[in-house]
């Protein structure tokens, strides 16, 4: 069994590989989609957009090279809803099946799903993931769309069929983490107007939180002391992540004339929540970030890069990982060779699937950021930003996607597809080929630093 | 003895800490000689040059912020060259003594002094590192600086004085890694002369390789296979650094008019060979960063950050700590609990470690880096550089160090004292402060990517 993962000669189709092949044809799927006249708004004929956007949605990253307002019909909208839909539930619950797949390989009893004793993920486990996944996104995207609906039809005098799918397409955008609008200024218009913004947000955490955090809250008592540490990892680090984003752009953004210096105090304070929230990895914006401050751009590059939960419709390498490593280095300090968070030690193996996560996710984002710099003649704040941006599937931008070249447009693809389905295929193939060590290499100890 | 070293109460003087100390007191002595009126060439009277100029130059960075040719008297000027020299020569022996320190705690037989069994380092062994780096300084310094002697008076004609001057301070400045020039322009009159080019760039290797490899290989017969994992990490890492350097930034800036577009095909591979070795991390520069493609300075940031070998006068998280990583993820992806090189293992607490100084030290940049956003107007391109640059004790710039406010002089420094002294402390002290584990506590895996 375990040879099929690690045997890349070989034909069989382990889980491992379903995942690329799933979202390939789905993606492959929504191109053609795309494609047909009736999607269009336009009589422009140019096919580029149609992939590019396929990929985007279903990546639910954002990213987008015509106006998703204009350009698209309204068939074609719903095309791009049912591609973020299929994107989100499909990373979730794929996510969720690796994992645990991952812990049954490995004996561990898991919370995932009603405890069976076998060793492989049976028919069973696929049904209980696929249904919760389902209800949990049909109560949040339901309350969501209900609360926009509302507001649009009372605030901004939609027409109620208007109301409902601009409150309807917005709450799956928002769950789903993908960032897509029916505005072409996205959800600038609403940058401080809490009844837009708040649900919105809302949303857009319990979508990146991820689902096994979720089944977690539902079942446990919420006294904490019971939590696992995927769970305490992934909900102080939101936390923390939280109001470190919120505070950092709020500092930076505060007073200047191009972003929140117009706004009121409360509606600094609302687009202060936006500036925190979305990069983690919505990529709605509510400000243009090609006016944003040098120094918040570097924050939310950080953010990006670290991205939300796992198995969940977040990107980026994921707050476990990020904290992961840095408990190890704390560890490393007080000079314990255990890396222990509450009284709990981190399997060593965790730990080098948390550094390579890491440091392949660092190289795919210099090596995407190198390709855009010399296909394009932008500069290198924007084209990190992109960069970032595409490989933790969060889907701002500094405003160059609309020009890029076809070149640059695939490198972008590129990214976000490596970004969505890499960091968790690289961790699960990770897990699964760890070999026992059958012998013991003598040791030297080459000097660092 | 152990308890010394992590007792940070404790009022004893650690080797851990001596170092620190050791370089705080010599930059203090070089700031006061600098701001006698004899070191100065006008009657400015600004003191904050003498210290920036003094903390780059024990530091071996080469950031500048006045004009090392024409602010500083001849009498300046040799403080700098003996800060520069002092400051060369003591990174190298007392990175070299620390690695000892540690090898002889964990009792490992060393190649760095005539064996010993004592469990500490002794006068004598002190005693030898320091006649030997002072023995390979002094012959390298030397014929380097016959070279450049030779070279300058003959094709530039410098009277002898001159020459002889010109050719000892560049030769120390570049076996030092230091890069101060007493050209206004620094070496970018000689872009495409390789008789100053070469000469300076086999200076800087040589000393960027550090004490342990040159004793090595002066010690053993040149058949590779003797070699220490050190050794090979090091040399192979050299050479595959170099040959990516010199080729990206051949390919980058060949037919670009503001760098090396106006020079022969033979100029063009002198200047190249200048591009890849002067970031790691010389910093002497012979073309003008200011105007080089973006794609050129991420790769020079990257080779900057990586830098040179330990325990020589290199900076930067050092080529060991980044290929330690590199083999750790590659057998990591080949599903390997041991991380082998070359049918060695590297023990895990280096893995740690390694792990420990190449995060902190992106830690360290990214905070540098937003310290000095909110501190001037410039763009994050240029900052980063500059951030980079003097984290890696580089020296070079897009030119911006000349027009600092004090704010961000002080992050320059304090990146400059960190880079310097920080990599080779943090990682001696982790090595030295690794605890044994007295008991298990029970292990979670949270979930990974
Ligand atoms: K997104
Ligand atoms: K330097």
């Amino acid at each position: 069994m375990r040879r099929d993962i690690t045997d890349f000669s070989s034909k069989a189709l382990t889980p491992v590989r379903l995942v690329p092949l799933a979202f390939a044809v789905t993606i492959l799927i929504g191109a053609s989609l795309l494609m047909l006249p009736a999607s269009r708004a336009s009589d422009n004929t140019d096919q580029m957009p149609a992939l590019f956007t396929a990929v985007s949605a279903v990546c639910v990253t954002g990213l987008i090279t015509v106006d998703t307002a204009t350009f698209w019909s309204p068939f074609g909208q719903g095309v791009i809803l049912a591609l973020i839909q299929v994107g989100g539930f499909g990373i979730m619950t794929l996510a969720t099946l690796l994992a645990l797949l991952v812990r049954k390989r490995l004996g561990i009893r898991s919370q995932l799903v009603a405890q069976s004793e076998s060793h492989t993920v049976n028919f069973g486990d696929v049904r209980r993931v696929l249904t919760r996944v389902a209800a949990i996104m049909a109560v949040v995207e339901g309350v969501t769309a209900i609360i926009l609906t509302a507001r649009f039809r009372i605030a901004y005098d939609d027409d109620l069929p208007t109301a409902l799918w601009h409150g309807a397409f917005h709450s799956i955008s928002a769950f789903n983490n993908a960032g897509f609008s029916l505005f072409s200024d996205n959800l600038i218009p609403f940058v401080d107007d809490p009844w837009i913004i708040v649900p919105i947000s809302t949303a857009i955490i319990l979508g990146a939180i991820g689902f096994p955090v979720i089944i977690e809250l539902l079942r446990k008592s919420p006294y904490k002391k019971t939590w696992t540490i995927h769970t305490r990892l992934t909900i102080y680090g939101t936390l923390l992540l939280l109001a470190l984003g919120i505070t950092l752009f709020a500092a930076f953004e505060w007073n200047r004339p191009e972003t929140l210096g117009p706004l009121s105090a409360g509606g600094k304070l609302v687009a202060a929540i936006g500036g925190g929230v979305f990069p983690r990895t919505a990529g709605f914006n509510s400000i243009n970030y090609g006016v944003a401050a040098p120094e918040t751009l570097l924050i939310t590059n950080i953010l990006m890069f670290i991205g939300g939960g796992s198995a969940g419709t977040a990107g980026g390498i994921k707050i476990t990982t990020f904290l992961v490593l840095g408990f190890a280095i704390w560890n490393e300090i007080r000079g314990r060779e255990q890396v222990s968070i509450n009284n709990r030690s981190i399997a060593s193996s965790v730990q080098r699937q948390a550094l390579s996560v890491a440091l392949l996710g660092i190289g795919a984002v210099i090596l995407g950021t190198v390709l855009l710099l010399v296909s394009t003649d932008y500069g290198f704040e924007q084209v990190l930003f992109e960069s970032v941006s595409a490989f933790a599937t969060v889907g701002l931008s500094t405003g160059i996607t609309y020009h890029l070249p076809h070149s640059a447009q695939f490198v972008l693809m590129a990214l976000m597809f490596i970004g969505r389905i890499g960091t968790i295929t690289v961790a699960a193939a990770l897990a699964l080929t760890n070999k026992p060590v059958l012998y013991r290499l003598p040791e030297e100890r080459p000097i660092i630093g």
